[in-house]
């Protein structure tokens, strides 16, 4: 799966499996982040693109929640997803950030709800710098 | 740097230096995230963790706002914090996750700030799992 010869790398949505959205619900109850991968991979990933379920992201209030990530990219962590309304946004955010060499969608062409509920973000690893305390 | 024979792998604080804290002030003023950044430096990192500064993680509202990672580790991402109170606890945390084979610190021995300040956390890079779709 890491061989693959395509210009961008592969990239992954994460979805948080276990988001209750913030809502009282029985322990046993199907929980709405369950509902939203449950709907993401029936629509099918784009290609390119895995999705991975994944235990809490710990935006629990703010849920249901997802990150994107790939090698050599930021990773973008949405939160205010819902199963019944996101599934296409998120498959359509999800493939403009596999088509970025970086993570970084541009400004204009990225989903109105990834303007609005980006929850935090995170360089991608990278060498040290001069300006780190190794061992301070 | 990387060929580092400790038990635990380095850990990295990344902090955002660009953190306004949600308030407005002149482009050219010293930002409270830059503040962070220096008290952290000044005070020194505990071995084994270097602090990285790093663009905005996009917690603007929320913020100062840092990132603890580090290799095969989860990443958790923090807000609401200030120089002038949290450079100790900052530091004591990140020794505290680079004592961690995978970056969960237990709850019991986690800082305050931590519980009531996490804003995200994203799992390790893992491989390809039975239930991603790839090319949906």
């Amino acid at each position: 799966m890491t061989d693959d010869t395509r210009a961008a790398a592969p990239a992954e949505l994460l979805v948080c499996i276990k988001c209750r959205k913030g809502q009282e619900m029985p322990e046993d109850a199907r929980r709405p982040g369950a509902h939203l991968f449950d709907a993401l991979a029936a629509r099918g990933a784009p290609e390119g693109v895995s999705i991975t379920p994944v235990e809490c992201l710990q935006n629990c209030d703010a849920g249901c929640t997802v990150a994107l990530r790939g090698p050599g990219r930021w990773t973008y962590v949405y939160g205010g997803l819902d199963a019944a309304r996101d599934v296409e946004t998120l498959l359509d955010g999800a493939a403009r950030f596999r088509d970025t060499p970086d993570g970084l969608i541009p400004w204009r062409a990225r989903p109105e709800h990834f303007k609005r509920n980006c929850v935090a973000r995170v360089p991608p690893p990278t060498l040290p710098t001069s300006e780190e305390t190794p061992h301070g």
